[in-house]
């Protein structure tokens, strides 16, 4: 990745797709001021001004916009990037985009702005990941979270670390490399040294499982036999929580998902009951238990419903002995309709209200449990993989420390966490660990 | 609305609502450059300079960002305005909105800043009513008919006829009030004068219907009893036409809707096999006949089905006789299963995929025959009813031209067809007519 070559020019429509008062487009990479130059009524543009004027295709003015253009490195790519301001709508800015592909760019792919960002160096890869990470969160809390890292919470975090390493190796290399003006560490230093890193590493894994309850959200299927009321439970449920605003409507119809934020958390509430396709009404009996039980499987919650004036049937026993391994809530719906009660489930109904707002206690409780501490720093699973390898080169080192192993043996393990730290931020490592022994070291002495 | 007085500041996200790379909020009002000198890390910007900073509340960094600050007049709403644009995604876009809120400002009403821009003559009502068209255009081709009135086409068509219209109302009013200078027109010269005029708003209005058509779209819905195959071929539809990129899902999932582009043409296919609850499984061939019915009363285009294997039904024939006074094509379905065959039908199989290109052509041939003309002026409902009244009052002026009625009297319709040709652009009119006599006449004679 860090040998790829850029040279190309990259388009893409930077702002979200639908109707809006403005759309941006952004053009990256040397040619971005020669298209710019062809399709707007402003030439030769000076950087970081801003302009207005019209895009113009066939002596025709496709639509009013603003351009800013901005030069090598200063850009958010670290290249040439022109931004087209223009009215939003879905097909005037893809009829904008078209006319830059056509004078010379090429789509970009995914993240690629991003990607290059990180390639000139103009963010490093944690930074990069939290990008992504602030874009797509789907709770504000997740969202203020991402930005801490933008703005190099974790990069920060782990360049320390990567420092306590660089500076242990520097330490034992010298002394290898120069025998006779550096002495040998002694092991107790190693040794206190190595825990004390291996610390800073454990805490911040210390937040990996409530970084990806976070990261991921959790899954909440509605499970029950048909008519046990799972539709009226999911609207009344959607209906008193705020609604996260998801994207544009996907193409799979036969579930229905909903997502809603609890206490910052992004829980995604399943409802199999959504099977469209009318020839298939007729099979739906037939074929939700098969359904229920792939969803039932992803699922990190089951709400799990019976129509308590049926009594609990043989039907919902089966449902019930799928899910009772999962955490779960057991609900006797409609209980407006009789004196019957039961002990292990919340009897609600939907008509008078009953218990609802109980219910939606013992939810977010379930929810919470997922999620253990108060968050400080926000990892994904790479970068947690990055620290956890990182972790076990350094116990390797403690124990070979421990074992009084000679410290040319010992600086093989040091080496390699501090290659798996350096991934964190996408740092390649190299000559660096040789300068930083020539940085502290005086050579002319 | 000329005279509502604008003293507040607004703000509002600019961009669609979803995910992407980069949102927009915008600022706009006397109040701008101070909410962004509270919230930013740059202070006292510069009019059309872009600025790279961060958003900062309570010595917390919100976001990196790019601010674009304009001064009144030279803005897009002729008011100081400030742009934020920051990282895509739902939630920090709304939370970066509600610190300029904090800050003094209140949330913009739909199509506000475009009000002001008008308010504020950076353009006229006509060019206001096409951004809102170009943001809400749904194919291609409406998207590049709406920008032109964007820059002026239909303005400057209205404004020639308003010339025309104040030229022959300067004439005769000229002579009325200085009638010993200036002779009265011949009643053959305003004749003439006014066919010309009413020819000229005729040629307008000729393109109402195709305006209406590509504005509104067409509505299509497939009718038929359950089991008829209505969503496979809905699916089928689908897949083989370009799909356009709806809006955030709706709340509303009885009735299943997609859009296409068919020649430019929006056209809405409606499904209502899409009943959901699963409470409503069972009820859902009883309430079948009922849902259609109310759409297929909305629908321009019905595609009615049947199963041709089962023949056609009782049931099919009382579903047939709801729809058949409207275009409506009939499709004999699985044909694959049988040699029987339909001539009043088409008979497609989706399972071999046959005739399913012949039943694509026959539904454009039904949209295009919903189309007339090559359009030329787009309008809306508004401007079409300004130009009919401009109209109808120039016929009347005409009548009593005919009738060699007083000038006096024929120049007061042909003053109320100024005025109702002079709210196409929404301009107002009061002493314009008179000033409009003094520049033609000398009045120093």
């Amino acid at each position: 990745m860090l040998n790829e070559l850029i040279t190309d020019t990259i388009s893409a429509i930077a702002t979200p797709v639908g109707n809006g008062g403005i759309s941006v487009i952004r053009i990256s990479g040397d040619n971005a001021f020669n298209i710019i130059n062809k399709i707007f009524s402003h030439k030769n543009l000076i950087p970081n001004k801003i302009y207005h004027g019209q895009i113009i295709e066939n002596n025709e003015n496709i639509d009013d916009v603003i351009v800013l253009p901005f030069k090598a490195p200063n850009s958010y790519t670290g290249e040439d990037i022109i931004e087209i301001q223009c009215h939003g709508g879905i097909y005037i800015t893809n009829k904008i985009l078209d006319i830059t592909l056509k004078q010379g760019s090429r789509l970009a792919k995914k993240g690629e702005f991003t990607k290059r960002a990180f390639l000139n160096h103009k963010i490093d890869l944690a930074q990069a990941e939290a990008v992504l990470d602030l874009i797509q969160a789907q709770t504000e809390k997740f969202a203020v979270i991402s930005a801490k890292n933008l703005f190099g919470k974790l990069s920060i975090e782990t360049n320390k670390i990567k420092k306590e390493i660089t500076d242990l190796l520097s330490r034992i290399i010298a002394s290898i490399d120069f025998p006779d003006d550096v002495s040998e560490p002694d092991y107790q230093f190693l040794e206190n040294t190595i825990e004390k890193i291996i610390n800073d590493i454990n805490y911040i894994l210390s937040f990996s499982k409530t970084s990806n309850v976070y990261r991921q959200g959790i899954k909440i299927v509605l499970a029950g036999k048909p008519n046990a009321g799972k539709s009226s439970l999911f609207n009344a449920l959607l209906n008193q929580e705020r609604a996260i605003v998801t994207d544009i409507a996907g193409t799979t119809r036969d579930v229905i998902n909903e997502t809603i934020d609890i206490d910052g958390i992004a829980c995604t509430i399943t409802d199999t009951a959504g099977i469209r396709d009318d020839n298939n009404i007729n099979k739906a009996e037939a074929i939700g238990i098969d359904f229920s039980k792939k969803y039932l499987q992803e699922a990190d919650i089951i709400l799990f419903l019976y129509d308590i004036n049926q009594g609990f049937t043989q039907e919902d026993n089966e449902i019930f002995n799928t899910i009772k391994e999962k955490p779960f809530i057991k609900i006797a719906t409609k209980s407006d309709l009789t004196n019957k009660t039961d002990e292990d489930a919340i009897c609600i109904s939907l008509i008078t209200g009953k218990n609802l707002d109980l219910l939606k206690q013992e939810i977010k409780k379930l929810v919470i449990n997922q999620n253990l501490t108060e968050i400080e720093f926000i990892t994904n699973k790479r970068q947690q993989e990055c620290l956890t390898e990182a972790k076990n080169a350094l116990i390797n080192a403690l124990i070979a420390t421990q074992n009084f192993e000679i410290q040319d043996l010992i600086s093989i393990d040091i080496k390699s966490a501090l290659m798996f730290i350096s991934e964190v931020s996408g740092e390649v490592i190299t000559d660096e660990i040789l300068n930083n022994i020539f940085d502290n070291f005086c050579i002319g002495k």
